[in-house]
């Protein structure tokens, strides 16, 4: 069961960045572009800052450059009303990047500096530690499955919170080709403790360890294990299962600027919704992913209460 | 004495980068930007671009990532006619990246992913050590003796190219606040075996070991060990020193877009014009620099001898 937001703040571990957008789609980087940035990123950042301007409480565990990046991000945290006492600042690392240009075909082509930037120094210091004893939720991102010191410390972190009655979620954003034993393995053991889970598409057989299996038969041997699934179908919509509910949540149509953080927000607006007990989670978190769409930059649409509630009169009353 | 181009390529060894540079002047980079690149870029690779693009025969010694931004490079290299075979690719790291922004007042505000870059692990690769094997003239960069490992290939390049005749130049950028003992002791011993130094303003007392002494008694100091020193003096032109000859070469007037490059152009221009044994060394080398100031980004002025003389035509018959 999700914990109250009086409990504690909703924390995450992982990657803080800055991206940069190239403002035309096509391939790679291979000559010079216009681009855009840096914007704050990283989906673990996303995801508390969505938190924090919906008004939970909200911190995250990260490493940052001591440089204008690495500021940027923490400056903006700290506005939205984040904790940032865990972000460490790493002295000669700089802080990640993420190049990022769409594809006409709406994929996307990176150029990444995370494993050997600050985001690859996290680690459990004391201002996590004490972070971490005060929380009242953890937020897992499946990506840390595949990288074995992020995986040690939700290790620790993961029996802290729970043993104060803090709750779990789980956003199973593990790539198939980082599907190993080890990683499977993880994402089990953390599913097996998870108050909420939020997969996107086919993520959900993946969390079920059924990867063939359909829909209803994966949502079926999750119920038996995490009382609360909500399934992230994009400009599907969403739909939210527990043992004796069913809730499907149409889309928000919006023009899409950049999809990137879109799930991140989403899933933070459901979270913090049923943290600080507001109406219609499920409501308010597809106007939080779709309002994000439509600005350039991965959490520039990040909405407040007041935001999303004005956007979802404006788009769609019922 | 400086070498033929005949007995073998210019080879020089250091950083490879892409440049993203913030279209609009201002102060750092604490907000989503304008900005244009991935720019081929880096010192040395500047320098090496402009004598290849000059018809001299060139090489490096360096190391990129396995991305976009290292493709980008080596492909413009090698597109230049230059060398590339002592480019090693760094399977894990980045290449290497700095994003720039002038400020108002013309300075100039980075923030640098070099040292724990691909560019931190240039290494005397078999590649390399055929490169530096059958090399004719070693271009020095002051900023290495900064940097250990890379002084160390240095010591081990310098006796072999100078035992087969080839010659050594020296552009000592050295930033102050990088003279240490050490630096000033590794700066001492390239100055005492150049053939050429190319330095840009205060850095002729740096490279004399005389920092309080006037540019009359630099030279002097410096003509007694070095047979030819160029002195850059950026917009107010250049000064040929030898023995027995000073030339003062006026700079052409051009509207300047980016500077930087420019003093890398032209110590590449003038090396390589003497090692072809072109008519007007010092002419040209101040026609690459000023080129390379007309175009955004620091190596994409770069000229050829065509572009060089037709820009000298046009600018200035004198």
């Amino acid at each position: 069961m999700l914990s109250s937001d009086t409990l504690g703040p909703t924390i995450t571990f992982g990657e803080i960045l800055v991206e940069i957008m190239a403002t035309t789609p096509g391939h790679g980087f291979g000559q010079a572009l216009d681009l855009r940035g840096p914007f704050a990123s990283g989906a673990p950042a996303i995801f508390i800052s969505q938190c924090a301007r919906l008004g939970g409480q909200a911190g995250i565990v990260a490493c940052v450059g001591d440089d204008d990046f690495g500021r940027l991000n923490t400056d903006r945290l700290r506005a939205d009303g984040a904790d940032v006492s865990a972000v460490s600042i790493h002295p000669t690392l700089p802080t990640g990047t993420a190049f990022v240009r769409y594809r006409p075909d709406k994929g996307r082509d990176f150029v990444f500096n995370i494993a050997h930037s600050a985001a690859g120094q996290i680690a459990m210091t004391d201002a996590a530690r004490a972070l971490v004893a005060r929380a009242g939720h953890l937020h897992v991102m499946g990506s840390a499955f595949a990288i074995p010191h992020l995986w040690a410390l939700l290790q620790e972190a993961i029996p802290v919170v729970k043993a104060r009655g803090g709750s779990l979620s789980l956003d199973p954003n593990l790539r198939k080709e980082l599907m190993t034993p080890d990683t499977a393995a993880r994402l089990a053991q953390v599913v097996a403790q998870a108050d909420l889970l939020l997969p996107s598409g086919s993520e959900l057989q993946l969390a079920a360890g059924l990867p063939e299996a359909s829909e209803a038969e994966a949502v079926a041997a999750l119920l038996a294990v995490v009382p609360e699934i909500v399934l992230k179908r994009g400009d599907q919509g969403a739909t939210l299962f527990t043992a004796d509910t069913r809730i499907d949540q149409p889309a928000f149509a919006v023009t899409e600027v950049d999809p990137t953080g879109a799930g991140d927000c989403f899933g933070a607006a459901y979270l913090t919704a049923r943290r600080l007990g507001l109406a219609n989670p499920l409501q308010l978190a597809a106007a939080a992913g779709a309002r994000n769409v439509t600005c350039l930059g991965p959490m520039e649409g990040a909405g407040t209460l007041a935001d999303l509630t004005r956007f979802i009169a404006e788009k769609d009353p019922t």
